[in-house]
């Protein structure tokens, strides 16, 4: 591999002669030769935004030429683009702080920038400096943390929600389609009163209602952009109003409702707002475990599990067993959900342990956020193309299994008092027969009495007077 | 002891002849001797709430006499006051769907009212009966989650979020206090660009404004009641009405925004609204950590740590060393932190296994909620009192720490650019020499521009033009 | 109250004037007002053990009269008897040294003693004095962790251990007793190829013998006693000898194979043997997390369940459904699982937040731990008696079940390869007919052939040549 | 892009014409476009020994021409070199049991077995067939669990250890070189008595030690595989001896000591040896991230934090503040802690949720126990080279920091008291004197009693008499 020759404050280093990026990027590609869990894409995408958004600004201010801030802004359009995405090999285990890869993005920024004004990689002077251009009025400690809200509320908003939206809605037509289908309801996992399987349903929308709406409340401390805080927060070496027209500008560029943060000592210090949107998406990976376990148990069999309704087969299920279909959406989205609650914890713990004016777990906690985010959503996608939309009742096993319930005794309990209802369950249970069969032989009521009294249609809500 | 026999479905049991509970309640004390962690006596007064509303809209519809209504409330009262704390004993490891708690209320209301309207425990009929009376249009599935968001309600509501505040009001007045007092700030841990001591403590108020917001956020959720939901969530067994009338005379009896939850099914079979408030729980668990960190640090020494804080000297600090005051209030709090960032994970596992109508990890889930949730106010409490009130700037040692840091220099990069501002410090760094010696000997810079450019009191805002 | 005046280095204090303890026992309970989570009595009578042998090592290496020793000795003896519970009103929210704890010990052990020597609690002067005679030799950082660790080997001992022990061999009684009863496998939750009942259960023992071993490999690191270390692990103050003496002193009081700490830099600055065997009690939680499910699920019914076993009825199951009885000891032990689960994240953050000679996370560690050995122990012993001894299989249901699936058709596949199996499998799937039906009509193999190679009886173990 | 048309029970799709993969493979790529964490090449590998070591192993017992098993085993190495990576694009989130990936590997073999022996990959009848003959003897169900034990005992034992036991060997060389080097003691990050460099580095190897023998433990639990269980654990479809000799070709081709589970029910139901190693892995964490935090903090300033020691400057730390260089091999090492002490979460949960026969979080668990392996051992090997190795002692700092400590006082407590030392460390700590200066003000001692009695050299061991 050809190298030339790049340098920085700590003296020369070799970078591949071809790549954009310098002393600094390469440094830490040797010094941290740690897993392959990249630097996520879209945290150089959210840089991009806010390099460019700071040149604009700095220009307008006035401390930067407009030229430089024209060439800074094309080179962040084509990162924006993905046609640089070859030119950011740092991986999530750095510094802490993300500097490097703050550092990358200047690097290649510059390089790229001098090359398009018709420089070359290894001229001695380049057009525009990383630091004193495309750094200009920043500081790793406030543009990593812009980062990290941009590209967290960017996934969140387009990807999660949306997803987590689509399968709510494919759950709440499921709801209406099966209101009228009565089926016997389970607690403890035991047989229970009965209940309409549009009624189950209408639950797991509840679920994810709720979960959306959690989602949702964690977007407007997401919304507050560190950048103008600089080193400390102080906003050392920025120029007055920049902190809120640069905030401006992202929201601008990103069409998404982002402003600067009323205390910029927070916003580098503390995470504090990935621990939220983290703990949001938790609770939805706690909803969908619930739900995707649901699915799971309910479509259990084909002759020996509960069988009330049927998932699509989407693949041979088994390598030895012929004709079996299994869950395994259920399992995927079950997967995911546990991923999610582990990487809430070590969001979390990162979060914990800032200290002083600056948190040094930033590309950890971004790196789990992200991929909660990304496989969350891809998820609810999968589940809900590959699963829901295809689910049917078993209407048949719905039957019989409704038929079969003692529960049903419970219809009788405002007619005859709870101890005698029990009775009767309990004769019926103990000698393998129908409840009205025990009923009617301990001399509590009448088959006509039992007919009408029993009648699981009119035990799916409250009395109607 | 003296015992007397009760009965329920499954026959005789015997009971201490002066407690109030009944069958159901012993056999739970007999079947579950698994630790010492009794139901939270919170959970137990909100039973004492649900159970009057209830009564009362009985009677309202016409489904239980008046006078009934009234002796089930009056002993309800009696819970509410603490007469009969003692009534209680069941632990938190019984049946997941907290059966046993609700038949415990249940029992002891029907027996306490009996002995009110003269009767004796020992009495072969009784004025009241647990299941068809106290119990009357209710279903443990459905009281025990309703018993679970007021408990957690109130205790949020008029605890937690009160206690924080406090703390949040202390830690303002000091960030204002302190709004003058120029500091050596630190990121990576390392010395960086001064702030004052005052925004370093606005960053802590912010993070528990932040805090607040998230956990109010959460209150929403908590408001719906189970109530009227019975058994599997249909509501069988309840009069028309039921559900929002209770819910009304439940948000009246404890001035809460109480309602009735729109999807009932949702709200016996999932605890997501458990699992959303620990989430925000967790979120101030991870801001306090980080605060009682950086207090126990910057009050670090007497001689040998950062020293530049003082912080109240409440206990001798050590059996052996004499003359030394440690950061316990710190120690406490970071302590209750970290349990309440482990019972989060213990309400999330709980929350994400629920099956089919039912969640049976309920008194496990309020356990831990209502733990979190008491731990951090008491310590936000304790730490407000006994620490942060009495916290002072270490003036001498601020001082003395901005005068020898070498990070002043970061002032220099406006005016004679970056890495010439590197080379000072270096060279101050290696000969172990003042940034101002170090810069005139590179004749980059004159004495005089030296103190016009280093002042550390210009650099604690962004540049005023 | 009655009140006597007692003091301590930072000046006077109001205590109780019944009370052994002093001063700073009395500033603890005033300045850490947090919870309700008493310091755990089995610390206490850990104390009362160290101290004990700590006196006689002083004497015997001639750093405390005799006498002396002889009187601290004899409180040891009360406390561990239980007979001065109540001097112990300290909460674990504490220093996070635990130093208030073991002074706690130091005044009732000086007190107490001056009392038994013929002393007034009020006398001005003491017999025995809490820090140079009762703390001789001692710090509050060696102390502590050498209680944590006595508590804790003692626990997991002699409490945890055995109860696991028990309900392992009532599952291997179940696994022998079963080992005939042919039933159903479920894979993906769904029917798969036959095995034995007791196969099954076998797998239960084979986790709870895994987790034994894990637990036990633990025991190692809990063996070794910090103490000796004094202040900072240097064991300043202690006479030579001291530290293997005393720990011999310890394994010979309790009986457990206890040894002096190799290094007692790393026993008091870190407390990985906590977080070590909360880690085989977290995998513990895991295997009968499992374990409870499957009891929970096989039981499951009683009509419209999977129903293969009957776990016995220990309670009326639900407040409304008469006859219904629920899985509730696999409630209470899965929901000890999911808090040990949260226990372990609790003491895993402890342990990863000391610094440098101290942890300060330590009566919080050792509150979980505890927390989580007692209540598993409780809930095997739990489960045990009231659940595993009474299992008994459903042999109708499983027959049933067994009948009934398709899965045996793998045994086909060896003699008529896999896809013409899949075939039958999926002709009688849709045409709900039996596999015999179905491979008859596709001609595949004969009514006898059918009889003589699906043979569940035969496919439960592998190919006997 | 071109396309052959493969098939399997359900059906026909479309295949990249130059891949060796057939329908199920991409059946699973089209139904679970989850994410982007593809199946670890670990357990690709894994799969192409425990392929190859079957295949053998069948045709020794007569159930596989050997010309076959041959052909197995030559694509099988293949796999192990790595010639075949880009034949393996399923990722983690698929079903729960690995069965997409198990067939990934049994189509890839059986179809470039086919073309090794001359053959077309769309000649209709093939050579090799993916389940009868390269899954013969065996089901995902055992393969896939069995690949897991591989990988994660091969990636344990052959890179996370001697990783840790590189670092734990440089901080024993650390320990040993900085033994004499008196420093002062902190505990509750405040001054306390001194110890030595080397016995504060001493603390750091005895928990990698302890660390180490902790995994090492867990080692026995993961060397079981479940091969020769196929399905549910009963070894339907194996050959006698089977399970046994296929465990000892493993062991042969890997060099590790594997052996057959003594139960597959256990085997394919949990994970509990993933749970046991990664709790292990976890407590290592646990330490790693203590030790990266002491070091952080023990390195800081320079001029204005703790400065003990000085670690070596990898990168320019800073993008705006010029001369610093940070922490940024401990804010790697402790991210990398977070990230484990997550994963070992999800671990956790996915254990705990196993059902019946078969635990579906198999892909996940692997994923995560890998992941926290890899990166362990690779932080561990950064830290040490880039870290560790260049630590020297600040010995100025150090020096300034013992002769300023009040806590040498401690040394007078055998002499004159416990609190006459105190009283002079007050004095000291008020008058912002020494303690040489206060003692003799106090009259409590003559100046040359202070030099003989205190001496911090004395102090860092248990007195010599």
């Amino acid at each position: 591999m050809e190298y030339r020759i790049e340098k920085d404050t700590m003296g020369e280093v070799k970078v591949p002669a071809d790549k954009y990026w310098g002393a600094q990027t390469q440094r830490s590609r040797e010094n941290f030769a740690i897993g392959d869990n990249q630097m996520p894409l879209e945290v150089i995408r959210a840089f991009a935004v806010l390099k460019k958004a700071a040149a604009l600004t700095n220009a307008e201010l006035g401390v930067l030429p407009e030229e430089k801030a024209q060439y800074i802004a094309k080179v962040c359009d084509e990162i924006s683009n993905g046609d640089l995405d070859d030119q950011f090999p740092l991986v999530v285990w750095q510094t802490g702080s993300g500097t490097q890869s703050n550092m990358n993005v200047n690097e290649v920024v510059a390089n790229r920038a001098h090359v398009l004004k018709g420089g070359k990689l290894n001229d001695n002077d380049k057009f525009i400096h990383p630091n004193d251009d495309v750094n200009k009025s920043q500081s790793s400690n406030d543009t990593f943390p812009t980062a990290m809200h941009i590209a967290a509320y960017k996934m969140v908003e387009r990807h999660t929600l949306p997803k987590i939206q689509q399968l709510r809605n494919t759950l709440q037509q499921k709801a209406n389609a099966f209101k009228d289908v009565v089926k016997i309801g389970r607690t403890h996992f035991m047989d229970a009163t009965p209940l309409t399987l549009g009624q189950e349903f209408s639950g797991y929308v509840a679920q994810l209602d709720f979960a959306i709406k959690a989602i949702k409340n964690t977007l407007d401390h997401m919304s507050y952009l560190a950048l103008g805080g600089t080193a400390v927060g102080t906003g050392l070496n920025t120029p007055a109003g920049y902190a809120e027209k640069v905030a401006q500008k992202i929201a601008a560029l990103t069409n998404l409702p982002f402003q600067t943060a009323p205390n910029k000592f927070e916003a580098l210090a503390a995470h504090d707002a990935m621990v939220e949107t983290s703990g949001a998406l938790k609770q939805l990976a706690v909803s969908l475990m619930k739900i995707g376990n649901d699915i799971r148990m309910l479509s259990s069999g084909p002759r020996c599990g509960i069988g009330e309704i049927i998932i699509p087969a989407n693949e041979p299920g088994s390598s030895i067993m012929p004709g079996k279909v299994n869950p395994t959406q259920c399992e995927a989205l079950t997967m995911v959900c546990a991923q999610v609650m582990g990487n809430d914890v070590a969001v979390s713990i990162g979060g914990a342990t800032g200290q002083f004016e600056l948190n040094v777990f930033k590309p950890m906690m971004i790196f789990n956020l992200l991929h909660s985010a990304r496989i969350l959503g891809d998820a609810c996608d999968s589940f809900d193309r590959n699963c829901a939309v295809g689910i049917e009742p078993n209407h048949q096993m719905i039957k019989e299994n409704l038929e079969n319930s003692l529960m049903l005794v419970t219809a009788l309990n405002t007619h005859i008092g709870y101890e005698n209802a029990a009775k009767i369950a309990k004769k019926a249970y103990n000698e393998n027969s129908t409840l009205r069969e025990a009923a009617i032989a301990l001399g509590l009521l009448t088959s006509e009495q039992f007919d009408e009294w029993v009648v699981p249609q009119n035990m799916i809500g409250s009395i109607k007077k």
